[in-house]
């Protein structure tokens, strides 16, 4: 981590930058697989996951039984966690969903809103190595199921012998996902973009991603179908100060670092001997710990640790900065986090590793990032339905809005609006 | 308007189909003003307004006396329709906001959502012609205002004259917005995604617009800012039987058609004898009528009025086109509103012409368009706030929930999350 020290006010803005590709680069890379995909279908997509995840698929679709068969290999104790998971998330965005009752805006003039599930959802569940990254699936197929949304489809690259992680599939079945797919990557955002022979057009795509397959989201965005939001590699803004525990502080450190060589990271204090302990210490652990030592190292290469002084600067930073994950390891923290105002998610004081608010706390863990905290929110069970506007206007309501709605279009220039009101009023008396 | 009679199911896509101008020639259009107003701020700013819009603008922000002195070249009957919309507008977005209050989903296990407002909101707000759709002002800055944005910045192209219609003003003025500025078209979006010497950089962009502003929301929206929705070109469809009344009808069809030339229009009927006496009294109203004849016409010539064997048809085809605006002209209006699964704003019954909801009935008028109505909502007060997760675990909370958090991190091969687990709990025994 580089260390700098107070950084003049001017220089922040340079500090705040995101290191990744450009986007035109990515665009490049990502365009002729889009294409291909969606002029020749289940053909190109064997020929991409060959190219790109060295398997041959046969059969993309898994067979009913094979998710149900999943469950075999997994231990109970990994299924009890995912059920405490699955509970705490389930009564966090259960308590989200709210529409418009039916109101009265002017006599005789009701109007009300409806949530109505997104039908067919895709969710992408990427794959590092051959970790299977199943809490994914809880953040998002939990939602879509609140929702109520109609077909949930999923996909995952096989690994070399084009097999899916069984606790993928054992995540899938616990939520009632049936259709699963064995492809990753560009190729399947494509194909649940524009559909296949085998693999549905869907009218939403959802999951964290690498930057391909994000450009590829935003790309399909455009014209094709909606996506949850521009996720990228993933964010830590930490802030510590003489209260913080160093040891604390890197083990977090060391488990974002750790999770992908993209992830950003930055490390905020007011004072440099905190710095310096929290370095120390994230020395050692990195040599003691069985950790993926050479991704956290890679991480590290772009990481910072900034020593302001003080804790309200650092404050001032991270607000600026607008991390996906923001930890307040400060004694005060409540207090101080109802002072942040960009940031997805915060968690709060000595006890509060991220790791708790990313697996099982309640609170969704697929958040914005590269700065998008300013103007984006987290999945929510939002994300997986619209929201439908009625109106209804009553003989007496016409009445009573008519001249309004007849005097504003005239206003606008649209006389064809005014004359529908019109119309009805002359026929009404 | 093209008649077609009982299409076959596997046409129905064909006849869903919106028209306008492809991706790609729209891109290669707007990248380069994009790139030069980044470049170059206010200068490009002035030599592309020149271009497009014909004026030369000196300065382009307004003073607070201009904002201020335009009420007086407002008549009091708009202004009094004005707050009646007003009114109705803010008590229907009213109802919208919610956060998830502190809950405890494991015992000593915190977690809420907090709804901050998004700091700097940009309203973008077309101009056709000379007519000042100050109604999209409406629609947006009263959600800002309730959402609590703090800066709300505005731009509208001017005209010859260098002049903003006083009515875009004083709608301006009316809900405290303080920055207007005299810049409308890509250049105005250039100008609010990057900044530039007068005018400030926003968060998130707002606004109906042609394709070429659509455009270049999309583009701006990659990396730099965020974007409402795809709005593209406005959509009615039309549902009516023999309980419909032609005038009506007529009248209500007409007002959309002459709004713009490029919005999208298909009537959906159960009768063939109901689709020829509207398209008579359509021909008959706008001979009569003060309208703007060459728009409507140029909308009639992609429009579309189709005979079904039944309203049942007709809701099947609506649910699939998936339109912006849905008029459900028929007896039992409710009822069947309540099997649309698709549509952004429905219009109810006889006596509910869309120009109320579009104007004065509550509900926003800032919808999505081409399709997107199946995976988006309109405008609502979440669009201007952002929801911070929090979580927040006490000692009790971590001996509870850290077995979760480590077997549900091993399993997925991030040893350093557990590790940070366990660091803590060690400390604590």
């Amino acid at each position: 981590m580089e260390k700098i020290i107070y950084p003049h006010k001017e220089d922040w803005s340079k500090l705040q930058e995101r290191t990744f590709e450009t986007y035109e680069a990515l665009e490049k890379a990502v365009r002729p697989i889009l294409r291909r995909v969606q002029r020749e279908g289940d053909k190109a997509l064997r020929s991409f996951v060959f190219k790109y995840d060295r398997v041959r698929i046969k059969r993309f679709q898994l067979t009913p039984e094979e998710l149900a068969e999943a469950s075999n290999h997994v231990s109970d104790e990994l299924k009890e966690a995912i059920n405490v998971a699955k509970y705490n998330i389930a009564t966090f965005h259960l308590t989200q969903t709210k529409a418009v009752k039916k109101i009265e805006t002017t006599e005789g003039v009701f109007s009300w809103q409806k949530n109505v599930p997104i039908a067919k959802v895709g969710l992408y569940v990427p794959s590092t190595g051959d970790a299977p990254l199943y809490s994914h699936i809880l953040m998002m197929g939990i939602l879509a199921n609140i929702a109520g949304c109609k077909e949930i489809i999923l996909c995952s690259a096989a690994n070399h012998e084009g097999r899916i992680h069984p606790i993928i599939l054992y995540t899938a079945h616990l939520l009632n996902i049936k259709k699963v797919y064995r492809v990753g990557g560009v190729q399947a955002i494509a194909a649940m973009a524009y559909g296949t022979e085998t693999i549905p057009k869907v009218d939403k795509i959802f999951g964290p991603s690498n930057e391909y397959v994000s450009t590829a989201k935003q790309l399909v965005s455009k014209n094709d179908v909606a996506i949850d939001m521009p996720v990228g590699p993933s964010e830590l803004c930490y802030v510590a100060d003489q209260s913080t525990n160093p040891v604390y502080a890197a083990a977090d450190i060391l488990a974002h670092a750790e999770q992908s060589s993209h992830n950003q990271l930055v490390v905020l204090t007011n004072a440099e001997e905190v710095a310096d302990k929290i370095q120390a210490e994230v020395d050692k652990q990195l040599n003691e710990l069985p950790l993926k030592k050479e991704v956290a190292k890679e991480v590290f290469k772009n990481a910072k640790i900034i020593v302001f002084k003080s804790n309200v600067e650092s404050i001032a930073f991270a607000n600026e900065y607008a991390p996906e994950n923001l930890v307040l390891a400060i004694d005060n923290a409540e207090a101080v986090g109802d002072r942040i105002t960009n940031a997805s998610s915060i968690h709060l004081g000595h006890l509060t590793p991220p790791a708790v608010g990313y697996y099982a706390a309640g609170p969704n863990h697929i958040l914005p990032s590269n700065g998008f905290a300013r103007s984006y929110s987290g999945l929510s069970v939002d994300s997986f339905v619209k929201k439908i506007n009625f109106q209804q206007v009553t003989p007496l309501g016409l009445q009573n809005v008519g001249s309004t709605v007849a005097t504003m279009s005239e206003a606008e220039e649209l006389l064809g609006r005014k004359n529908s009101i019109i119309k009805r009023l002359e026929l009404l008396d």
